[in-house]
């Protein structure tokens, strides 16, 4: 029991910070976009893609993983400025470890940056990081009854990214029940059925940053 | 820091519970073997498909999720008793919930006792459950860097199962890198190459449980 005691200080603690992460990233004019998602999703994937479709901004990114600088390193050598992140056994970033990945970039010379979060669905929902939007891919390879079964990462996001679609008959999922599903549990929800291979709907995504990007009170 | 220090205690805890879990095990002659993996991996179906192969064994399931029961519910659709965990926001089961779970099943009726375990590679490494062998399976369509990725588990598991190596081309994986980062990470892992759409490769994680259950000592 004090366990779960003990979780809310944390968390009101991690809430906190997250408010400091994102006014220092309003103070420097960042506009900063969670990627949460599964292994393999493609959350690295669709960050080297956005940046380069964003081309008019300076697109930087946090990569956080449990123990590799993997993900930071494919970024690095896409040329986009990144920070490696470890979080060692904790599933999820939270809003010290992004804090101190600020340290390790130059804001003011940052527009979009981009934090991809550790690959699962469950933990990194309850940890705010004080970015601005909170984007969740999942790809159809999960599974179609994926979105049914993580509830919460949908309730807390701000845009879902079915990927994968052109693998979608190939592993028997219906990406548009994905959609229904996600829009069920989040009416708010931007989503959109994406391939990185053919490029489908990543068109619309970019759209959606950059016209939220836009709209960032600075 | 104090968090650290309870995470040691829940980790003692756990352990200890996870002994007692194995001695009933023992007690009626039921042989647990814990299916790890991400979501969308293959663990469910994995389990029907042994289980169907398995069938001079009476078999039946554990199935871990976090809020639903879609996946015990599935298993017990296929004709395997089973019953669903629900772990809330936690991202793994632990011995207790496993405890608890076998009240609910009549232990002296089954020979196999698969645990699915919530998706995920990371939080589940440290708990365990009290079963005789760990299996965590890995979809080729995760990317062939999610093995190197997550070391722990690999390290942890007695069996690596790749599966979906009919898409592997499709999602540009090689399943051999995936079996080789696997056994440099536990040179004493059995891997499988599977595809539980074309049958290859099962046969022989059927015949690696079915080994393990004989050496089970009574």
């Amino acid at each position: 029991m004090h366990v779960i005691e003990l979780g809310r200080d944390v968390m009101e603690l991690n809430r906190n910070l997250a408010e400091q992460n994102k006014k220092i990233l309003d103070g420097h004019g960042v506009f900063a976009v969670d990627i949460l998602g599964a292994i393999g999703s493609g959350k690295t994937s669709l960050i080297e893609i956005l940046a380069g479709k964003l081309s008019e901004f300076r697109v930087a990114a946090i990569a956080g993983d449990v123990v590799s600088d993997l993900d930071s390193g494919r970024l690095n050598a896409a040329g986009i400025p990144s920070v490696g992140v470890n979080t060692g056994r904790e599933c999820h970033l939270d809003a010290h470890l992004v804090k101190r990945a600020f340290d390790k970039l130059s804001l003011d010379e940052i527009d979009i940056l981009f934090i991809e979060n550790v690959g699962n669905l469950i933990c990194p929902v309850d940890f705010e990081l004080g970015s601005h939007k909170r984007i969740t891919v999942v790809s159809v390879s999960e599974g179609d009854d994926t979105v049914e079964k993580h509830p919460m990462i949908f309730v807390t996001s701000d845009a879902a990214v079915i990927n994968k679609i052109d693998i979608a008959d190939a592993v028997d999922a219906s990406p548009q029940k994905m959609r229904d599903d996600a829009l069920k549990l989040n009416s708010r929800l931007s989503v959109f059925l994406t391939s990185i291979k053919t490029g489908e709907g990543l068109d619309d995504v970019v759209n959606w940053i950059r016209d939220a990007k836009e709209n960032q009170v600075e």
